[in-house]
């Protein structure tokens, strides 16, 4: 059966001092619900990371099930560290695919600003080993510093061109309504940004936000109620590596994403000179870059330099993080694989205002767990 | 397609101070493989509640796959409180059935014992509202000690027929090796052991302990590798209802198992007479009680006084908690819904020793998140 994107629904992400997660959820879900009026979702499945230690809340299916006035629906969380909202997807897209259920609610969310900044850290840290990872104080921005170090000097990569990518993520988001920073920066703001773990700095950082985005994913019948129009799900693949980066023979590798993606567009059936877009997993800059790579959109090395040459700016062959990615849209952890694809759905109605892709009519979308320890891919065509 | 469980595998639960949680996993998945020779899963999936408050650990899907050597396999974890373990078993079922998966492995794991009491009260209450029914300080026993009070008022409950399931429980757990509490009890037992929450004592109560259980769930194709056996997975259905028990109009009313079990059983087409054995949810004697009730395997308000009478004993007409249950078998939160999930293969298969219900042909499991807020209701039945 096909399997359609029939609304896409989400908060503005940043501080949301006066709502709780339920909330923030309620919120992108009933946004999502609107645009299909009449739709009883035949299940909710919640992407969400860190709730328990953020919020003192697990059980979030019936809990937003429950507050949606849908007490009654199948619910359930789904997680994969930071990949959990496109790991949820998968399965609510596979079990639509598979003529298992009509129609699914899918919902990112998560809350990390009430949280204090050493606590993100260590919550964001449950990605990798505890007895490992954890055990020698290794945070994600220090494996991520280790990891850019050895790009920089393994693939001949400056300072400026790693800076190439959050640069063109802070001009996409200035006119993004929903991102966390609307403001655009040079790489000098970058170069001189504080120190995180050497050689990145704040500016190569996904910044700490909270947000909740919802998708309704259904089949040919339902999702025809749509009022915004449907995008079509050509393909979808989640895949996982050796846990650790140090762990691998090649760090510079992301063979999650590899498989993910290969799988994801072999399904999809589109060859990828038709891609228009792909919102990327950029929690860091080097991260972005050697997904690029990882893709086959850039050759092996040349992911941060092909963005400085504007390779990826909104409207050239390709456009990437056509709303400014994890970097300027914002990483609400468990939330950004649905900003994710809400920002494809967006993009393939023609609904993107000032960030369109002029005629996009295929985008990917890749959502990682850890240094690319999971990474679930999708890819999305335009429908009639 | 047809869905089977090809094999399971399972630690002891109790307390496992050498085991980590993902020790515990890996020992249960690899003995479900093991009987399963040359397959590899297709997909990964991880019931659990808490690892994040009790091990610091997330992202347990791809911690498990790297670790039992399968990195690549997409994993992920499905979390629904108590019901984790059904629920992921639920969304493995039902891609399999779909056709979209030809196997999968699922796992359920918690490790309890590493936690303070205190703190096991904290991490289960996750499963209600925080911002309601943690923040008046209720637990879950004090929740369903109230339950308890009610039933017994409500419909004239003795506290010699609330202690009948506690007693049945321990007399099955005897001969079951796995089981966290091998001794038979009698109902003065139950009647005089500690309070904990008014009239709810010690021996009304699951105990906390650590534990993990794996399944494979295959296809036609894929499970003919069996060397155990296979049980065929004839229904499932996952229910939610109104969220917090108190905001219920009938308390005594279990309507999410209500749904799931005629859901379950009507998808498998079994008559319920024909059923030979159920595993049930009893996290408290009440919570067992009504759960009989909901599933109509007893009369409203007869589940305590049906127990008592010897209704549901090993090999009775019906068979209920054949291994003992959660309160002696024990209760590893997220484990739960697979240990049930293993016992229900063993009984279908021929191999539950001395447990075995004699000519056992259909069996269902009961696994309960909050107080009936999550239900998962599954029906097997013997293959061949």
């Amino acid at each position: 059966m096909k399997a359609y994107v029939s609304s896409a629904g989400f908060t503005s992400i940043g501080d949301h001092w006066d709502d709780s997660l339920l909330d923030l959820a309620v919120e992108a879900a009933r946004k999502a619900l609107k645009s299909n009026p009449g739709l009883k979702p035949q299940q909710i499945f919640v992407g969400n990371m860190f709730s328990s230690v953020g919020a003192s809340q697990e059980h979030l299916g019936a809990l937003l099930a429950s507050a949606l006035g849908l007490e009654g629906t199948p619910a359930m969380k789904v997680e994969a560290a930071c990949a959990s909202g496109a790991s949820a997807f998968n399965v609510a897209y596979s079990l639509v695919k598979g003529g298992s259920l009509d129609s699914a609610l899918v919902v990112g969310v998560e809350k990390m600003r009430d949280l204090e900044p050493e606590q993100v850290s260590q919550a964001l840290a449950m990605a990798e080993s505890a007895e490992y990872t954890q055990f020698v104080g290794a945070t994600f921005a220090a494996l991520n510093g280790l990891l850019a170090r050895l790009y920089m000097e393994r693939m001949n990569v400056t300072r400026d061109e790693l800076s190439a990518l959050p640069v063109l993520d802070h001009s996409n988001a200035v006119t993004a309504e929903h991102a966390q920073f609307r403001k655009a920066i040079s790489p000098e703001v970058v170069a001189r940004s504080t120190m995180i773990a050497d050689p990145l700095r704040l500016f190569d950082c996904a910044p700490v936000g909270d947000g909740a985005a919802a998708v309704v994913v259904a089949g040919e019948k339902e999702s025809s109620r749509s009022k915004k129009g449907l995008v079509e799900v050509l393909g979808g693949k989640v895949a996982t590596t050796e846990f650790s980066v140090y762990e691998r023979k090649d760090m510079l590798r992301f063979k999650a994403t590899e498989d993910a993606f290969k799988g994801a567009m072999s399904a999809a059936g589109v060859p990828m000179s038709k891609l228009d877009f792909a919102e990327l997993h950029d929690a860091f800059s080097v991260v972005g870059a050697l997904s690029l790579e990882a893709m086959g959109l850039s050759k092996k090395g040349a992911g941060a330099k092909d963005t400085k040459e504007g390779r990826f700016n909104l409207n050239s062959d390709l456009s990437v993080n056509t709303f400014g990615g994890l970097k300027a849209r914002g990483h609400p952890v468990g939330a950004t694989g649905i900003y994710q694809i809400a920002e494809a759905y967006l993009q393939l109605t023609g609904g993107a205002g000032k960030n369109q892709v002029e005629g996009a009519e295929f985008g990917a979308t890749q959502n990682i767990g850890g240094v690319d320890t999971t990474s679930a891919v999708h890819v999305f065509g335009r429908s009639g």
